[in-house]
C-alpha cells in the first residue's frame, strides 16, 4: 500500500515512552518502520532506532549532548526543511510529545509552514515511572487530584512562576518531572507553605529501565536521603500518600534479575527469545551483537559433501546459522531443492 | 521460549490506551498475545481483544453495562481466583491502569493474595485526547503546571473533596477526566473562585477515535455550547490558554475522511492495508468481516485440471484466496511441489 501513503512530506511527532522499549506504541512502531528521516532526543531508548529502516537518516536532536548543542530553533528549522523535501520524518521524543516536551512548539512551526503532521502520543513518565516503582498516581482512598510540574527551575528563581502556596494547599499527588537537583528545595518550599513534613515522597531515577533506582523519604528527610543515595538524573519525583503503597506494590524492583546488567552478544534475531526472558525477569539487557558468523573460507569439505549427497541418509544441523550457510552454498551448486530427495533433515 | 515464562499464575494490569488501537503498547500486545484469561473494561477498544489467542477466556469486567453490573469486589475476587488457578491473566483497562482507574486497588488485592503481577502502563487519555484535538497539555509560553481531576462528582457534592478555590488559583492547564454532565458546574465554580470567565475550555468526546467530537468555548459560555452540541461521553475536558493552540494545530479532525464511518467487510488479514490507509485519512473503520470464502463444493473441474497439470504452461490466480485453495487441494492430490515443475505462476 506504499502508493496509498502521503506523497507529500509529513512529520510524525512521536512519543518514545519513558525508557522501557516495550512501552512504545504500535502506531509509533508503524511510522518509525517507514521513516526516511528520524530526529531523536537524548532521553529516547536507542533500541527503538532499530525499528527504523536501515536506509533512514538518523539525526540526534538532543539538547544535552556534551560535544554539541542543537538549539530548539535549529531543530524547528530542520523539521521544516526535511518536511519541505517531501520526506517522511519521525520526530522521536521522550515520554509524550505534548507533555512538557516542546512538541507543541514544533507542531506550531510545522503548521505555520504548511507541512502536514501527526501526533503519536507516547506513554508519559509522569505515571509510568511511579508505576514501575509500585506507586499508583491515584488511589480511591488517598487522592482525588494530581498536579504535574517540572523541576527545571528552583522554587526561589524568578523564572519559576509556580504558585507554591497554592500548590502546597492541594492535598493530592504532586509529580515533579526532571530537575532532580531542585527536589530538596521544592520539598522544603512545600513544607514552608503548610504541607505536612511527614508527607511521603519518592524519587525514581532511570525509571522503567533495568537501572531504575528509587529513594523514599518524607518532605522533611528527602534532602538527606537524596545526597546519601547518590541518585542520578533523569528522575521523576512523586509526593503524596500514594507513595506509601509502594511497600506492597513494588513489583518491578523485586524481580529476580533486577539490577543485573546482562550483555547479550548473540546475533539480534537469534537472541530475541533470550532477551525477552531476561527482561521479563527484570534484567537490564544490553544488546551488543559482538559475533559475526561467516561461512568457512575453505569450502572444499562442504562442496565434497554436497557432491556426494546421495550417499547420506541424514543431514544434522547444530544451529540455525549452519542451516543458513548450508543452503546458501547448496543453491550455488545445485539450483534445485529436489537434490535433497527424501533425506531426513534435523 | 514458552518454557521460560512463569509457570505460576500472573496478572498483567494493562493500559489499553485512550481508544485508538494504534496507541496500544508493544508490551501490551505481547502479554495479550499469550493470555489465557482477558478481563476487559467498558471503555477498551474491542479491536484489541483480537490480539488475544482464540482460545483465551474473554470476560467483560466493565461496570457500566446495562444488563448486569460487576462490582469492583467481584472483579478483585475474579482476578485472585484466576491467578490462583495458575492462569496468565490480562486485566485490560482504558487509558492507564494507575491513573484514576482503580488499578492500584487491584494491585493491592493481588499483592495481599501473593499473586505475582506486572503493570503495563498505557497511553493516558489526559493528554492524548487533547493531543488529537490539537491541544498540547503544556506550552512553554502558556503554562508551567497541569492539574488532573475527575468530574465524577459535582463540585457542590459533599463527596467531592476537591478544594476548588485552590484549584482556581493555579493558572496552568486543568484537565477533567470523565464526568461530562458536571463540566458546566465545574466551569461556573472556577469562575466563582476567581478564574477568568474568558479562560478557554474544550470538551472532547470519544477522543482519538473516528467519532471524536470537540466543543470549544470559555468558562462563561461552555454550558450553552455543550447543550447545543449534544456531545456524548466518554469525554475529556481541558481548561486553559493551551486550548487556543487548537486553531492552528487541529491535525486529526481535518483529515479528509474524518467523521466518515467505513465498514470493511473483507477478511481481516486481507483488509489490513485498506484499513490502515482509511485510518491514516481519519476514517472511523469498523472491521466486520462479512464474507467467508470457501472452496467450491464441486471439485471436479479443479481436480481435472490438477490431473492434467503437465498440459498447462501458466497458472494464473486472480486473488490470494484462489492461490490458497488451489494449493490446499494440490497437496491433497499430489503431495509434492515438484509436480509444478517449471510452470509459470502468476
Amino acid at each position: 500500500m506504499q502508493s496509498n501513503l502521503p506523497s507529500r512530506g509529513i512529520v510524525y511527532l512521536v512519543g518514545a515512552g519513558p525508557g522501557d522499549a516495550g512501552l512504545f506504541t504500535l502506531r509509533g512502531k508503524e511510522v518509525l518502520g517507514r521513516a526516511e528521516v528520524v530526529i531523536y532526543d537524548g532521553l529516547v531508548n536507542l533500541a527503538l532506532l532499530r525499528l527504523a529502516p536501515p536506509t533512514a537518516e538518523i539525526i540526534f536532536g538532543g539538547k544535552h549532548d556534551r560535544t554539541r548543542c542543537v538549539t530548539q530553533e535549529e531543530l524547528n528549522a530542520l523539521l521544516v526543511a526535511k518536511g519541505r523535501e517531501g520526506k517522511r520524518v519521525v520526530r522521536l521524543k521522550g515520554g509524550d510529545p505534548f507533555v512538557f516536551g516542546r512538541g507543541g512548539e514544533e507542531a506550531e512551526v510545522l503548521a505555520a509552514a504548511g507541512i502536514p503532521f501527526e501526533v503519536v502520543p507516547g506513554v508519559s513518565s509522569m505515571y509510568s515511572v511511579p508505576g514501575y516503582a509500585g506507586i499508583p498516581l491515584t488511589h480511591r482512598e488517598h487522592v482525588s487530584s494530581v498536579i504535574i510540574v517540572t523541576g527545571h527551575e528552583p522554587p526561589s528563581s524568578p523564572a519559576n512562576k509556580l504558585d507554591w502556596a497554592a500548590l502546597a494547599r492541594i492535598p493530592g499527588t504532586l509529580v515533579v518531572l526532571m530537575g532532580l537537583r531542585n527536589v530538596p528545595a521544592i520539598a522544603a518550599t512545600l513544607v514552608v507553605h503548610g504541607r505536612a513534613p511527614e508527607t511521603p515522597i519518592a524519587i525514581i531515577g532511570h525509571g522503567t529501565t533495568g537501572r531504575q533506582e528509587t529513594v523514599v523519604g518524607t518532605l522533611a528527610t528527602i534532602a538527606e536521603e537524596v545526597s546519601r543515595a547518590g541518585i542520578k538524573p533523569p528522575a521523576v519525583t512523586i509526593i503524596g500518600d500514594v507513595v506509601s503503597l509502594r511497600e506492597q506494590l513494588n513489583w518491578f524492583e523485586q524481580r529476580p534479575l533486577f539490577g543485573r546488567r546482562v550483555a547479550v552478544t548473540q546475533r539480534l534475531d537469534l537472541a530475541r527469545p533470550l532477551v525477552a526472558a531476561l527482561r521479563e525477569r527484570g534484567a537490564d539487557v544490553l544488546e551488543v551483537p559482538a559475533t559475526r558468523w561467516v561461512p568457512h573460507p575453505d569450502r572444499a569439505r562442504l562442496d565434497k559433501a554436497l557432491g556426494e549427497l546421495a550417499s547420506y541418509d541424514w543431514i544434522l544441523f547444530s544451529n540455525p546459522l549452519g542451516l543458513e550457510f548450508f543452503f546458501e552454498r547448496f543453491f550455488q551448486v545445485h539450483n534445485d531443492l529436489r537434490q535433497l530427495d527424501r533425506k531426513s533433515v534435523v
